[in-house]
């Protein structure tokens, strides 16, 4: 053990430098830059890793880059190991609020800054390095397939069409998904599910142009239109009033609640942590039982008018706002936007438009099959830790496709690098290089534990 | 009279490139640009057209230009008319809205695109170009004074206490404001008074950093209490439900609502030119009533999150929103913002933040008064069409510190080279050559009468 510790470390000398190029290099789906040249950083990585590389671009979007590595001659050549991976990263706005370059991967105090470095950049690069380290030790000891795709940060819209057209291609016994992170105790989390999505765009238009906010006195504003709306849809308590929303959702299982009053949850590191101002919306309950059983509705964004520096007195020709429900099982994201769109004209709001930007079903593997047991024990060697396992992710990511067209009984764990600031999605996004090696050393134990099993 | 109107015709060669550079010269207060710059170029314009520039910086801010122009040998030295402009302008933005450059000051169409171009800047010029004039063809009729200040746009904090501290130097016996426009039935429209202003900016802070959303599940967000907390303050009908918010509100005398019925209002033409989706706020009232006597509650802007391209999954930390009120005589901007504080902690809302970015009260002449009839038959001479007076207009400007300190019997009426798509405060902002040259005549007129009587 300590021999294949000292092999991990080693690792790291190309393992890190490869890690701050791939970071370096932008790939924000949302706004189209970076994605073709990352696509061949990808495929370089992979053929230097020993592996070859298809890039599927026969279903629209962004390709999907198939990998493929042989199990070696002492290996298994029965089992089939899928790790599911992106090479898409959100944008960095707010761009003012990082202290390190977005795309910089510099490197300070032992963590590596930038964004998609948690997510998901640094998984691949762990993954791809414990592939070339078994394959320079031994030979690799399973079967090991890599879906990459190039728009996980928008919705993965192509992803259900490629999967449904290269099934065969992808088809394995096993998945391991994109991503993980250390809690604020230190302890490795990992989740063998996630969450649906319901990703709306609202828009109300009240005028060709911007006014003179004198006007006020007779016209109406799409600002207060889009305002009325929004509030109508959820209460101050947090509790959502669209009519028919929580019909599809069922209450966590006796054995889940049980997990979410073993599992610790440090609602005081968390408050510091994030700085926050206000209580939990979850009152008296556990958050466990929220962040893995609650269906969501969050502003993301809204924007109206003028927002610079002083005073515009201006009204407004339109208004936008972004807003994400995280689903729950049975939750259907274009369900629940037949319903948001009934409720708007049910109270009035017939001129408030809604579209769906990208919707996804929620997953959640089948907790007694030994795969996932197989995931908690490896990890809990490797980082020499604990480790504890939740049903679903709060979180969302298109399992459910993967589900569909690879069977719905695949067991699929999520792991990765990240740590509890890790930031995904946020400015000053950063992994710590010292989980970044344990996470190697995880992917290796894993690997050798499937071949055997 | 033909005399005249061919002089103020060629008074254009010199008047029209004087607008150009002018509006060339960016003078946006509420982002700081351009002010010193704009400053020394309007002293250059007064000492041109003959009067004596005094620059005050005595009390902050930016500085106010005072401006003398002694009455001619023939004129009335005993009358003495005060003219008030204003050499800032409203920020561009849009940019991208803007088919003219915002600072080009190009002519398409004997139009003349620029911000500032009718407000104020079009002005200045106009009253500039009748004083060169006047002095040119027998001289002034009249002393005439200028306060041409530069935070109209920002609300002229700085205003009251120049006006304090310089009293006897403005004090006049009437005052022609700084703007006015051609309604849709390209009728001149005149106003006596204004509405006053409490300019709210709104702030929540929810957490230190912007959050992975799936935190929507447990964490409160910044965007919904700050929706939730206009909500709570105007219903979707535009009835203000901040408490004690109608208090001091009159209605409308008997002669302003005959005022008002005798007025044109064409609402279908104002549709069409502005494109509005909704119906006017007013129902079966008369929308001129509402114009003059009812205060407003207008969300100027509002912002948080991610609002680019495509979908963010973000929990946003911070939400902010600009509301301006509109107020009515007797309503004060200091009260309104103590009913808002005290309307949000009764509600819930103690987290949301609220400041005062500008406040003015509102003011209204004595419509009795021989100034007012004064300016009503000069503009009739001049422009050769029907001239409508309002009591007060929709909008605000400092009118109130005008009459606190130089007397609340000074009668001020205001009048400009608007038309009724001039688009002040919006993009393509504009006024038309053939108005600014009427403008002009009618304050040629309106100096000749004044020294007269």
């Amino acid at each position: 053990m300590d021999v294949l510790r000292e092999l991990v470390h080693r690792q790291l000398t190309e393992a890190v430098p490869q890690l701050q190029r791939y970071c370096q290099q932008p790939s924000i789906a949302a706004q189209h830059i970076g994605m073709p040249e990352t696509v061949e950083f990808v495929v370089k990585m992979v053929t230097k890793a020993g592996g070859k590389a298809q890039v599927l671009d026969d279903c629209g979007g962004n390709p999907v880059i198939y990998a493929e590595f042989q199990a070696g001659v002492n290996g298994n050549q029965d089992k089939t190991l899928l790790f599911y991976n992106h090479y898409d990263v959100q944008p960095p706005e707010p761009l003012d609020e990082w202290t390190k370059p977005p795309f910089g991967a510099e490197i300070h105090d032992g963590k590596l800054y930038a964004r998609g470095a948690a997510d998901n950049k640094g998984e691949l690069v762990v993954r791809l390095n414990a592939i070339s380290l078994l394959m320079e030790n031994g030979g690799l000891p399973c079967n090991v397939k890599f879906l990459i795709e190039g728009e996980e940060e928008i919705g993965s819209p192509s992803l259900p069409a490629y999967l449904a057209a290269h099934a065969d291609l992808f088809r394995a016994d096993a998945c391991i998904w994109e991503f993980g992170s250390k809690n604020a105790e230190e302890q490795v989390q990992l989740v063998a599910g996630i969450k649906g999505m319901c990703y709306l765009q609202f828009w109300c238009h009240g005028a060709d142009v911007d006014l003179h906010s004198s006007n006020g006195a007779i016209v109406d504003n799409a600002a207060w239109r889009l305002v009325h709306a929004l509030a109508s849809m959820k209460d101050a308590n947090n509790r959502i009033l669209v009519d028919g929303f929580y019909d599809d959702v069922a209450p966590l299982p006796p054995e889940l609640l049980q997990m979410a009053e073993e599992q610790p949850f440090d609602e005081e590191k968390l408050r510091q942590q994030l700085g926050l101002r206000r209580p939990l919306i979850t009152g008296d309950e556990n958050p466990n039982i929220h962040l893995w059983g609650a269906p969501t509705m969050t502003i993301c964004g809204i924007e109206s008018g003028y927002t610079g520096e002083g005073s515009k007195t201006v009204l407004p020709r339109r208004a936008q706002a972004k807003v994400d429900c995280r689903l729950v099982p049975d939750q259907s994201p274009e369900d629940i936007l037949a319903k948001v769109r009934k409720h708007l004209d049910l109270h009035g709001f017939t001129d408030v438009e809604v579209s769906l930007l990208n919707g996804e079903h929620a997953y959640r593997s089948d907790l007694s099959h030994p795969f996932v047991q197989m995931v908690v024990d490896t990890a809990r060697e490797a980082y020499q830790t604990d480790v504890v396992l939740a049903p679903n992710s709060a979180g969302t990511g298109p399992m459910y496709p993967f589900g569909e067209y690879l069977g719905l009984d695949l067991p699929i764990v999520s792991t990765g690098c990240g740590w509890w600031n890790s930031r995904a999605h946020a400015p000053d996004e950063s992994i710590r290089l010292a989980d970044f090696e344990q996470a190697i050393l995880h992917m290796v134990l894993l690997m050798r534990e499937f071949g055997e099993h």
